[in-house]
This record gives C-alpha cells, sequence and structure tokens, in this order.
C-alpha cells in the first residue's frame, strides 16, 4: 500500500519550508482552531498540533505547535511591538526553552504524537538592538517575539539541541514518527 | 567617519545567504587563495579566512573559512560521491565539531580574526538514508559533505553552538568584531 499523502495543518510559512527544503511531498491545509495559551509547554504545544491535525480532513495530516517558556512561563505571539519589546527584555542574554509538539492524524483515527525541546541563549543585547529588531516588524506572529531564521539570527549567542524546533518543526521527531517521509 | 563597505571575499552562497538574511549591506568578491586543508581546525580556519580576506581589496573585508572534524581529523569537501559517502559513513550517530574562522581586514591595514566551534550530532543513518543523501548531490562544494540548512537537516539529531556556524559564518563573533554591522 503507498502510504496517504501527507497534508500539513498549518498556516505557518516557516513549517512548509522546512518541508520544502527537506523535499517531502506534501500539501498544506491551514487549521483554525481555540489553541491553549497556558500550561505545562509540553502538554500545550501537543495539544495544540492536535487539535489542528484533527480540524483537517486528509490521508495522514501532520499538526505543529511552538511555544517558548523561561522560568516557567509559555510566551506566544506578542500582540503589538510594546508587547514584543517585553518579550525580547524577558528573554535578553539568558537561555529559554523552545518546544514544538508534532501531531500526525491518519484517515483510519490512528494519532502519533511527539514533542521536543530546544535551548536557545539570546545575546547580551543593547537596547539599540532590541530596538533594530521590534523596528524590523518580524516578531509579529513568532512565538517568543523573535524568528531565529530571519534578522533574529542576531539575537541568538547559541542553541542546544534540533534547530528546526526552534523554527517550527522538530525534523527528529517526526523523521521518527515518519520513517519513510524522505522517500515517498 | 562613516564606516567602509563591507566585502564578503568568498564565493559561498551560503555565507552570502546570512549577511542578506540579517540586512547587511554588503558587496561579493570571491577570493582565490591556496587553503590550507589539514592541521589544528581553529588555526586552519583562522589561516585560510585570512588568506582570503588579504586577497581582497576593500575598504573592510570578510573573509571566512569552514572546517569539519572529528578525532583530529579535518574533513573539506568531498572530491566525488565515493568519498562524500565515507564522510557520511565516518559521523553517522556521532557528534563532530564544525568550525568556522572569521578574518576583517581594513583598507588601513588592520586585521581582526575570530572563530566558533559548533557540535554537531548526526542521528544514527540507516544505508538508505545515506544513499538518499549521497543522491541529492547537495554534498558537492560542502565541508564535511553536508547541507544543515538543506536536505541535510534530516541527517542531524542535534546541534550544540551557533547554528550560523555550521552554515559557514559564526554570527556572534562576526557582531563581536564588528558592533554596528547591523546599523551600517
Amino acid at each position: 500500500m503507498v502510504p496517504g499523502a501527507l497534508v500539513l495543518a498549518s498556516s505557518s510559512p516557516q513549517r512548509k519550508a522546512i518541508l520544502e527544503q527537506l523535499g517531502v511531498d506534501f500539501t498544506v491545509q491551514p487549521a483554525s482552531v481555540d489553541e491553549l495559551e497556558q500550561g505545562d509547554p509540553r502538554a500545550l504545544v501537543i495539544e495544540n498540533a492536535l487539535r489542528k491535525a484533527r480540524a483537517v480532513k486528509g490521508a495522514r495530516v501532520l499538526g505543529a505547535d511552538t511555544a517558548v517558556a523561561i522560568d516557567g512561563r509559555v510566551y506566544g505571539k506578542p500582540r503589538d511591538s510594546q508587547q514584543a519589546r517585553r518579550y525580547l527584555e524577558r528573554l535578553n542574554g539568558k537561555k529559554h526553552q523552545v518546544w514544538s509538539g508534532i501531531a500526525l492524524v491518519d484517515e483510519d483515527g490512528t494519532e502519533q504524537t511527539a514533542a521536543a525541546v530546544t535551548y536557545v541563549t539570546f545575546r547580551d543585547l543593547k537596547p539599540a538592538e532590541i530596538e533594530w529588531y521590534v523596528g524590523t516588524g518580524e516578531w509579529r506572529e513568532r512565538a517568543g517575539a523573535y524568528a531565529v531564521q530571519g534578522r533574529g539570527a542576531a539575537l541568538v549567542e547559541r542553541i542546544d539541541g534540533d534547530f528546526w524546533n526552534v523554527v517550527g518543526l522538530p525534523v527528529p521527531e517526526l523523521l521518527r514518527l515518519v520513517p519513510d517521509l524522505l522517500h515517498r
């Protein structure tokens, strides 16, 4: 039996770009669901990924969610530039967690989930650097108010874990759930 | 005095992409130099970066070099698919070092250098995964025979350190040498 086509239940251009980069054959169908915003970050990203995957019809649907956490608080997408500035000041010079969860829901009802954490350490940013980044507007629609694969690269000293997990999709976990991902 | 324009002395599309991603104003002028191929990886990437930066004329020239090292051996660009396969088998399931060095040479003769190491851990790859990657041809012109920002993302379990250093340019070190990089 040929495995069913993969449907990405996400509107994130970053997640689409990761699957394209890997050469995966897939289609996109964004899911519109209510998302958890606070709680244990691992449980939260798995639950949100599941909600997205369940909301879309397809042979094999992939949902995903990403959250930034530091000191037990989850930081989602900032609502405006003031909140973005506060998030970046909170992360400045420190190590935080980025959790991404994935959920695979097959047509026959089979559900699989996984999550991974990557530690991201911010550089010691000067106020002018934070202002520069807020001014780029890149923080919009980004958990934690930064995009590590964009201008936000300048904010980061180091990462420990899977890089793509910070961008939005835990690639090693996805390959464990879908071992034939690269050959479909 | 307005700082001089930055010239990237490299033919690497990846290094160009990193500077573009950061929004840096620069031009490209590839340097053609004899490069060291073996030796202490830190000293090697700094020396090669310096050779490239010195070989190009400009107000402020940036040279860079990247090398993969494991068990005291440096792995450069593979010459053919057989060598690429051997490199990948050597890295399979293990942690290796990626060193990138940068050199900044100013018109007045000032020279500054820096280097950084990032640890990259490969997944436990099946022979079919190595064959798949060799078949992509992506290993061409890549130190260590893989491109972490391409299909090669599928080979990697985790990284510890600066991600961009693995792609070809140590961003935190560059920002330390050129604090006004983002505002030029």
